[in-house]
C-alpha cells in the first residue's frame, strides 16, 4: 500500500506544507481520491487545498446526508471514505450517516470545518452555533458514533492526531471524527513525516490466547460431521476475501453467505449453499444450517438481530463467531484477537487430512426464469430471476432496504460481484448516496489499473419509489460527473415491505406522490442518458437481451413498474410459515405485528402463494 | 385557547382513550392539526392513531430533515409544530432541523417511536441500533437540542409526561422530545383529563425582581433623550405583537426590527425606523441606532452574535434586552423574568406624559423602483425593490439564508406580513421546508376563520439554486396536497454569498449543477401550475402587473436569472466599509476572511458600486 521511495521526492514537496496538505496526501496515499461533502462557511479554505492534491476530486454533493451516503458507499469499495461538513448545520445534516457506518463497520474519515479556536474560547455567538456558547455539543454528540474523535489543534500534535484518525477509521472500520478550527487550516508540518507510512496493521494477537483458540476451532473442525461454513460482513470490510477463499477450498465445508456477506465468496463453485438469513432463508439452507454441528462464522457482524421481517440468529450454539476483534466460541469470549493474524494463523495450521467430514454436495442453485408469455405484467420474483441472468462478473450491486434487500438474496452473483446493502442500520435513501460514492470508487478502480478487466465494474443500483424520492438528487451528482451506473427503480407506489407487515395495508402514509421518474434526467441537466419504463414480462426481457444496453457507456435509468402489494416471494412465503407455527403454538403475541391480512388482490394470476415454489424458483 | 365546555363530551369520546390518541387530541386542543415526518418501524402503530382526530392530516414527508424544516415552519405560523420519526435513522435524520429549532426558539415536539420496551431491557439487536446494546444514546444526543426530553413509560405517569412535554414545548419555544416505545403505543388512559386545559402559562413573575426590572426600565424610558425600539425574534415566538405595538404607540419611539424581528411590526408607521442589521446597517438606521442613548431591545434572542457577512451588536451598552425569560438591564441580568408578564407590567404602569425626549421622524422609507429599460439584464437590488411594491398584506415571506436574506431586508413589509428566515443556525435548504410547513399553517389559519380577510396568506419563498438543491423533493409535498405558494427561485449559479466572501471567488465548489427548475413539477407530478423564467427586468415588471399572478389559486415558480457574482447591494457596501476601514487602521487579521477581489465583470452597467446608491435605494 506505502510506496517505498520517498512520498515527499515523489511528489516534489516543500519541506513544509500545511496540515490540510498533510491531511489530504495521507488520504491521497491510501487512494482516497474523492472527497464528499458540501462547503460551508468553516471549511472552505480546508476545501481549497483538495485541489492542489494530484488526482484529487471534490464531489460537491446535493446534501450533507447523501455526501455521508456517497462516503460510506465508496468505502465499500475502497475500504475508506471521506467526508468533509462544516460545523453544526452540516456535521448534523450528516449524522445519521456517519451513525449507519459506525453500526456497519465502515471506514469513513469525518472532516469538520470549525469556528476558529478563539471564537471557541471566548464562546463568542457564530451562528451555525445554538446560541448557547457550547461550542463542544456536536463535537460530544459524535462521540456515540466514531471509533475516535480527533481536533487540529496545534502545531506539534496536530500529524499525530490526523493519523491516529486516519489509522483508526482504516483499521477499526468505523468512522472517525477529525475537527479542524478554520484558523488551524494553515499550520505548517513537516512535508517527511508522509514519508513514514501510517500504521495500518492491527497489533499481533496475544500468542497464547490465539494459539488457544486456534486449537479449538481446529479440533472442532477436524471431528464435526455436519459443519457450515457462514461469510458475514467483515470478511469484506476488513480485507479477508483471499483469506476465506482459501479456508474454504481447504476445508470443502458448505459455505454460505448472510444478506450484508452477499458477494464475498464465489457463488458459482458447488460448496455454495446460498444466502443465510434466519428465519428467512429458504429450506435447502436451513437444512444445512439449522441441524449443523458446527458453523463457523468468519468477519461476523452480529450473531443475532431482528427486524419487522426477519430474525437473525444461529440455531446451534456450537459456532465459532470470528467477529472483526474478537471471537465467540460456544459461551466464551475471547477479546482483541484480530480477525486478519488469526485467520493467517488457522489457515497455517489446518491439515485438511485430519478432516473426518465427508462433503457431501449442497444442493445445486438454479434461479429458474418464469416461463410466461411476454405479455404478463410483472411481478418482484420474475423481475429477481431475470436480472439474475443478467449480471456480469464484477459488478457492483446496491440494493436499498426494502423489497430489494429480500428479492437480491434469491440472485445468484457471479465471480467478483459485490454487494452493498445496508441490512443492520437500516436507513432508507442509503442506496441513492452509496451508488454515487461506489460509482466514484468503480471509476478510480478502472483508472489506477487499465487494461485490468479484472478491476471493471458496472455499478447496479437497486432502489424502491419510496426510497428514491429521499435523497433523489444525488442522480444529479452522479450526472454532473458523467457517472454511469443503472438505477433499477422498482416502482411500486410507495413503501411495500412496511404496508405488507403492519396490519393497516391500507393506510395512506405508505403511499408517496407519484412522480414521473424517468423525466427527471431532463430536469437534472442530463444530456446523455437512457430511460426505459417496463410494464411487462416481454419489456422487460427485450433490455436485458439488448446488447447495448448491457455496456455501461451511459446512466440509465430503468423504471419497473409493480403492484403495490407485491413482495419478494420469501417475504409472503415467510409470513405463512409464521402464521401457520403461530396457529400451531398459540405463542404469546410477538414484538412485532404481522399482517392480518394480505392483500395480493391486483398482483398477478395466482392469487394465493404455493409453498412448493420456494424450492423450484427463489431457493436461493 | 382551551375551549370552556367538556373537550370529552365535545367530542364524544369513550371514557378510556389511548395514550397516542390522548396525545394527538392534546395538539388538536393547540390548534396542531397537520403532523409532519415519515412512516418508519416504530412509529406506524402511532401513525395510525391520527386518522382518528377529527381535522388532523399526516403531511407524508419526502425525508425527515424537510419534516423536520416543515414542522418549524409551520410553528412559526401557529406556535407549535410536531414532528413524528422513528427511532435512530428517521430522528438522527432530522436532528439538525431540530437543533435549528432549538437556537431560533420555535416551540416543537418531536415524537419519536421506538423499540419495545422489553427489548430495550434485554438489550436485544434491533435494526436501526448501532449493533452494541444501546437504546439510550439517541435519547442523549436529542438532549442538547430539546429542552425536555420525555417517554412513555407506563400508564400512571404517562398523561403527566405527555403534557409536560407539549407545556415546555409551547411555553419556552423549544423543542421538546418524546419517546413512545411501539409496545406503548395502546396504554389506556383516562379521557376526562383532556378537560383539564394544559398549563401554557408561565409561573407569574417574582413581584419583587419584576418591579425592580420595571421601575428601571420606566426611568430610563422617561429620561432618555435619543430612544430606539428593536423589536427581536421573540416577540413573534412568545406572542407579543399586541404588547409591543401596544408600546410602541404609547411611546413613539423610532422603531426598528432585527432581520429575524422582520414582520412583528408594521413598517407603514411613521416611527418605523427600518431594519438593524449591525455592521450591515444602512446609515440611516445606524444614525438613529449606534447612537442612542437607550434601546429597549423586546423579544431578544442574542445580543451579538456573529456571520461571515456581519456581525451582528449594539454598539450602546445602555441598553434594556428583554429576552424570553430573563432581563438584562446594562451589566446585570435578571433571570426568571418571563417576558408576557413583564410586558404587560411595563405597559400598565407606562406614564406617557413623563417621556422627555421628543419625536423625531425616522427618515421616510422609499423602496424606489429602478427607472431602467425593460430589457435590461436582472440584478439583485432590483428585484428586491420591485417585489417590495408586490407584497400584499397578510404575506407569509420565507428568505432561504443567503442572497434572500439579505435582500430582504430591502423591502418594505405591507401590515400583518409574517417573516420566516432562519438568520442565527442558517441551516441551507431549511426554507424550502418552512415554506410546506407555513402553506399547511396558512391554509389552516383561512379554514379555521373562514370569511376573515386578516387571516388570509400568500406564502410566498425566496431560495437560491444552491439550496433549493438540499431540499427539493419537498416541493413534491406541496404539490400532493394542492397547496400554492409562490417559489421565486433566484438562480445565479451555486452558492453565491459564499463565492463572494470567500477570496477563491472561482473554486468549482462554489458551483451547482445547472438544473432546468421549471421542469420539476411536471416530474413530480403536478397538473396545475405556473412557471415562469425571468431574465430581464421587464419580464419581472411583466409578471408582477399579471392580476392572475397576484390570485395564489395554484403553486408558481418563478426562475429568476442572476449574474453568479452579484450579492444584493448591502453586501458590497459592507465589505467595502471594511475594506477602507482595514486599510485606515492596519489591524490584526479578522476571523473571517473578506475577499481579496471581487469580481463583478458579468454583473452590470456600473461595475463600481456607489456608497451614494445605499441611501437612495437600499435604505431599509
Amino acid at each position: 500500500m506505502m510506496p517505498t521511495t520517498s512520498y515527499k521526492m515523489q511528489n516534489n514537496l516543500p519541506d513544509q506544507i500545511t496540515i490540510t496538505d498533510y491531511l489530504f496526501h495521507r488520504l491521497r496515499q491510501l487512494k482516497v481520491k474523492t472527497i464528499f461533502g458540501l462547503p460551508g462557511e468553516f471549511n472552505m479554505p480546508l476545501l481549497d487545498k483538495i485541489y492542489r492534491i494530484p488526482d484529487m476530486r471534490w464531489a460537491g454533493n446535493a446534501n450533507e446526508l447523501n455526501a455521508a451516503y456517497a462516503a460510506d458507499g465508496y468505502s465499500r469499495i475502497k475500504r475508506l471514505g471521506c467526508l468533509v461538513t462544516t460545523f453544526g448545520v452540516g456535521e448534523l445534516s450528516a449524522i445519521n450517516g456517519v451513525a449507519g457506518s459506525f453500526a456497519e463497520h465502515v471506514g469513513l474519515l469525518h472532516v469538520v470545518g470549525m469556528p476558529p479556536t478563539s471564537a471557541q474560547t471566548k464562546q463568542l455567538l457564530l451562528h451555525h452555533t445554538l446560541g448557547n456558547g457550547d461550542y463542544n455539543v456536536f463535537y460530544r454528540m459524535a462521540n456515540d458514533v466514531t471509533c475516535h474523535t480527533g481536533l487540529v489543534a496545534d502545531s506539534d500534535l496536530c500529524c499525530m492526531e490526523v493519523d491516529k484518525c486516519v489509522e483508526m477509521a482504516w483499521r477499526e472500520q468505523k468512522p472517525a471524527y477529525l475537527g479542524i478550527p478554520v484558523n488551524q487550516v494553515d499550520l505548517t508540518v513537516d512535508s517527511v513525516r508522509l514519508d513514514t507510512p501510517l500504521n495500518l496493521e492491527s497489533e499481533p494477537n496475544n500468542q497464547e490466547i490465539e494459539n488457544d483458540v486456534v486449537k479449538t476451532i481446529l479440533k472442532k473442525l477436524y471431528t464435526c460431521e455436519n459443519p457450515a461454513i457462514i461469510v458475514d460482513a467483515c470478511v469484506i470490510r476488513h480485507d479477508l476475501v483471499e483469506e476465506t477463499k482459501q479456508f474454504r477450498q481447504m476445508t470443502n465445508f458448505p459455505t454460505f453467505v448472510t444478506p450484508m456477506g452477499k458477494g464475498a465468496v464465489d457463488e458459482s463453485l458447488s460448496n455454495f449453499g446460498g444466502v443465510f438469513t434466519g428465519s428467512l432463508s429458504s429450506p435447502s439452507v436451513r437444512e444445512v444450517v439449522d441441524f449443523a454441528d458446527f458453523i463457523i462464522v468468519i468477519g461476523s457482524l452480529l450473531a443475532e438481530f431482528s427486524t419487522p421481517t426477519f430474525h437473525f440468529f444461529y440455531k446451534t450454539k456450537n459456532y465459532a463467531l470470528i467477529h472483526s476483534s474478537s471471537v465467540k466460541l460456544k459461551n466464551a469470549t475471547y477479546p482483541d484477537i484480530h480477525i486478519k493474524h488469526l485467520m493467517q494463523v488457522l489457515l497455517s495450521r489446518l491439515d485438511t487430512s485430519k478432516i473426518s467430514c465427508t462433503f457431501r454436495n449442497t444442493p445445486p442453485i438454479n434461479v429458474s426464469r418464469p416461463k410466461l408469455s411476454g405479455n404478463q405484467l410483472l411481478k418482484q420474483e420474475w423481475v429477481w430471476n431475470e436480472l439474475s441472468h443478467w449480471f456480469q462478473q464484477g459488478d457492483i450491486i446496491i440494493t436499498e432496504i426494502g423489497t430489494s434487500a429480500f428479492g437480491i438474496n434469491q440472485t445468484r452473483f457471479p465471480p467478483r460481484t459485490k454487494g452493498i446493502s445496508q441490512a443492520l442500520w437500516a436507513s432508507s435513501g442509503y442506496s441513492v448516496g452509496a451508488c454515487l460514492g461506489a460509482s466514484f470508487a468503480a471509476q478510480e478502480l478502472q483508472e489506477e489499473n487499465p487494461g485490468d478487466a479484472s478491476l471493471q465494474h458496472r455499478v447496479l443500483l437497486f432502489v424502491g419509489d419510496g426510497a428514491f424520492q429521499i435523497t433523489m438528487q444525488e442522480i444529479s451528482t452522479m450526472i454532473r460527473w458523467k457517472l454511469t451506473p443503472y438505477i433499477f427503480l422498482l416502482n411500486n407506489q410507495g413503501y411495500s415491505v412496511d404496508r405488507f407487515l403492519h396490519h393497516r395495508s391500507k393506510a395512506s402514509y405508505y403511499d408517496v406522490q407519484p412522480w414521473h421518474y424517468l423525466k427527471f434526467f431532463d430536469a437534472f441537466g442530463a444530456d446523455d442518458y437512457e430511460t426505459r419504463k417496463i410494464v411487462t414480462l416481454g419489456d422487460l426481457r427485450d433490455v436485458m437481451n439488448d446488447k447495448h444496453f448491457c455496456k455501461d457507456d451511459k446512466i440509465r435509468m430503468l423504471e419497473i413498474m409493480l403492484p403495490s402489494t407485491d413482495v419478494p416471494q420469501v417475504l409472503v412465503e415467510s409470513w405463512m410459515r409464521e402464521k401457520e407455527e403461530q396457529n400451531k403454538v398459540h405463542e404469546s403475541p410477538q414484538f412485532f405485528e404481522t399482517p392480518d391480512s394480505v392483500e395480493l388482490t391486483d398482483a398477478t394470476d395466482e392469487p394465493t402463494p404455493k409453498r412448493s415454489r420456494l424450492n423450484d424458483v427463489a431457493s436461493i
